[in-house]
């Protein structure tokens, strides 16, 4: 069972593989060598992973096999377990719980070949509605507090498989991160009586300095603290604070919005490594409504290093309104849109 | 001039290179393209740099010659600038101030093949002196709040010039991560009288099971909630706030401790890319006493991926009680000791 392990000095906690440890030889593989075999992605492979737990799918077939056009699976190898018991031990100086949570891959498409932004808008709303309908699910379990969906492009990304899929990984604590922007949402609430990032995106779209796209119900920028060139957020203009909360309308706009912004990333910047978080309020918690969820593109075209690991301040080489302005200005060429769907029919194993 | 920017959710300020910035076309050329060519930190080449701040050299040699063997040096294209305005702007809902603060580079030998840990003690304790008077010179400034001496080895974690070095990096405000230690001292203090720190290593040294070295002055061990494969902090058994005030046989014994360590990083797991990062208390801030500096060594083994960055949470495959096993357990192999020094006359240009 793994564990997760506070730091006695910070908020932070981290999981633990005490199971499988790491020892020194496994680390010596060089990543780019495990590419190509056999992908437990693929049509055709659904036994390579644990079953399903929800498919959008053909009418008439069966779950774990072929006919999805959008697959959620556990995590083959995951980090948190669900079967584990609640509770912190103490040890100690220390604090200690079993490894619980929920670690789950997204399959963004049946096409091993494509990636996010080249999928139809209409597949991108498939995955949306699949990132919702899996946030809605996890929560029924009263003991996980936070659900962080995430997606890695590329290998200096963190991608360890090519086929497009995002991750969703469940934790029973609020992560520090989010812990602090509550504070932050809470604090501009309490002086000002208003939302900080509503106020962000009023200054934005009224500066326009920054801002690379805007529709009806999303605005698209570059933050005026960029930690990374190219840094994006996607940001719903209504005070929202929970993603699940998402009507069909904004799930439209958003699969428009978060196409356009990375086929203007791939098409400038060279399909560059990224990461691509969700921020939204923790679940299972009191006292949330203040936060306003967002999606933050973070392109890795620079290393993290000493300094910002010493420090958790960056050093950013790119002005956001210069990123913004090169992704604004991008001519974007649609590739062929990829949809695998037929109508759909959502199953959900739980 | 390059800004510091405060994001408007949570305390992380950013430093943006507003001058200089960098375009889609400056992140295609590789990194390791760079490599090669001429040094600009090997002797006989200190016009490359800018006029040096501190050198330990042979007596009668002259600044900006050969005859240094540690020299430290302002970073030629510097995050940040000493000649720059304090004071925190306005910028409707963001906050913004000049870049101020320093950057310099410590050459920490001049042999352009030397690793750290090939060093001869002797001319380690003499980076290790280099440290610690850079850090007593900078703060004079008292615009300056904290003092960030670190390392990045190996192009994965950072670092853009073989020759071996380290960085200082002096900036106006403490530093998001050393505030929440900070507060994790003091709330610790207030509640029980004691260092958190001071605690944890009582606590190591009587399990004996993440302990990779132990000596008369220091210890060094895998952290309970070591967030990367074979993290390793070293730490002074004697609660001491400041690393400037180090004392001459804590120099000699941190020297002995950080060799070997390295050493056994290396020859256990094959020199990985790692990040080096001393936390120390702020300067020029009152109430600092609480704090128990050290040493992370942060190897570059896994990727920091979306969880990461979305949680500040971490995901470490390797316990720390199996990566001390490892390191302690491996027989170090000392590689012919690199001493360049003669009689040390140190010569300072401020």
């Amino acid at each position: 069972m793994p564990e997760w392990r506070k730091d006695p000095l910070v908020k932070r906690w981290v999981v633990i593989a005490t199971e499988r440890g790491k020892r020194p030889c496994d680390f010596k593989v060089p990543q780019n060598e495990k590419k190509g075999g056999r992908c437990p992605l693929c049509p055709g492979h659904e036994g390579d992973t644990p079953p399903e737990v929800l498919a959008f799918r053909e009418r008439g077939t069966s779950p774990d096999m072929p006919g999805w056009w959008v697959r959620v699976v556990p995590n083959k190898f995951p980090a948190v377990r669900i079967e584990a018991q609640t509770g912190v031990r103490r040890h100690g100086v220390y604090d200690v719980m079993d490894g619980l949570g929920a670690h789950e891959v997204v399959v963004e498409a049946p096409d091993h070949e494509a990636y996010l932004d080249a999928l139809d808008e209409r597949q991108l709303e498939e995955v949306i509605w699949a990132w919702q309908q899996r946030s809605l699910d996890l929560r029924r379990d009263t003991r996980l507090k936070y659900i962080q969906i995430f997606k890695n492009f590329g290998q200096t990304a963190g991608a360890s498989l090519e086929h497009t899929h995002s991750q969703i990984l469940a934790t029973p604590m609020v992560p520090v991160d989010i812990q602090e922007e509550m504070q932050g949402f809470k604090h501009y609430a309490w002086s000002t009586g208003r939302c900080v990032l509503c106020d962000v995106l009023a200054q934005e779209v009224s500066e326009r300095q920054r801002v690379v796209l805007e529709t009806d119900k999303f605005i698209s920028f570059a933050p005026f603290a960029s930690r990374f060139p190219f840094e994006t957020w996607i940001v719903p203009r209504e005070h929202q604070h929970d993603f699940a909360s998402i009507r069909e309308e904004q799930v439209r706009d958003l699969a428009r919005v978060l196409r356009s912004t990375l086929l203007r990333l791939r098409q400038s910047v060279g399909g560059p490594p990224f990461n691509m978080v969700l921020h939204t309020a923790p679940v299972n918690e009191p006292d949330t409504i203040h936060y306003h969820w967002h999606l933050e593109i973070l392109p890795r075209l620079t290393i993290m290093a000493g300094f910002e690991l010493g420090t958790g301040f960056y050093i950013n080489p790119t002005p956001p309104e210069m990123a913004a302005e090169v992704l604004r200005e991008q001519e974007v060429f649609c590739p062929p849109p990829v949809y695998a769907g037929g109508e759909r029919e959502a199953v959900q194993y739980v």
